[in-house]
């Protein structure tokens, strides 16, 4: 088995975390993490258009293989939803442009996946996702979701095609 | 005052409605007016990527000198005004990427403006756009907001310009 690139995204309007690591069978190894941040001063469809942007200059640059996005619940408001519908949208958009399979993990199945209890804490993810990639820093917690969605893909890449088929995994 | 090109929007993952008009002053000519619908067994992503490609083929055919986008209100529950927000992500992010000024109306400014009251039924405003634009066949049920917004935001660039500072007129 050769190893393949993954770019593991958590969407937001605000901030947009994100994180490649590369998977060779059960191995996992740390690439890069950071933040897509995005100017609130901006109308919406100039922060869409630096989201799309900072997200086609990562693929331009890392050239990940699969992305996998989180789709994270809200049940603040319908404007808050649909605020991160935008990135969202963007987030699955730009993968699949570029002609990346994209499977989407709700976040209790990341967590799951990753710490062993769909009810985990930010900081637990964080830990985990450490120990897991021996290389993240995560000097910006953002990232550390983005990571966990993408170890969440590696793991169900091997063992299940359900996500190629279009598939939430909630 | 030159003749300025519209392109209204009315986002959707199942059906984007679009219209095409010329404001000239006061006078309004419509152009076109059509529904992009994408197909329910496809997966979200592959469905925004055909949304994509069908908004940039009409800027590239048509092109429209500014975009104007209702934002449509839903209360239904999470899941649909996520999915929802997915498709409005795309028709801001398409025009913006293109270099369009875009504009964002809610449902009830479209209404006040197009029929004279915020209340008013889908007859009503689609009765009311065959008025103003006498070429708009309106085939299709969808396009009808779509021209909707698209002469509200006629209306409204000559009168005001909250729009170019990124201000949603709700």
């Amino acid at each position: 088995m050769t190893a393949v690139r993954l770019l593991g995204l958590d969407p937001g309007l605000r901030f947009t975390g994100w994180g490649i690591l590369e998977a060779d069978g059960n191995r996992l190894r740390h690439l890069a993490d950071g933040v897509i941040a995005t100017d609130s001063a901006m109308s919406v469809p100039d922060r869409l258009c630096a989201l799309h942007q900072a997200l086609s200059a990562l693929i331009e640059s890392f050239k990940p293989d699969e992305a996998a996005v989180e789709e994270t619940y809200v049940n603040r408001n319908g404007t808050a939803t649909l605020k991160l519908g935008y990135a969202r949208g963007v987030a699955l958009l730009v993968p699949a442009l570029a002609g990346l399979p994209v499977a989407e993990y709700g976040a209790k199945h990341v967590k799951l996946s990753v710490v062993g209890t769909g009810g985990a804490d930010k900081e637990q993810v964080a830990m985990m996702v450490r120990r897991l990639l021996p290389g993240a820093t995560l000097k910006r917690a953002d990232a550390s979701d983005a990571l966990a969605v993408a170890i969440c893909h590696a793991h169900h890449r091997a063992t299940n095609n359900a996500w190629m088929k279009g598939k939430v995994m909630a």
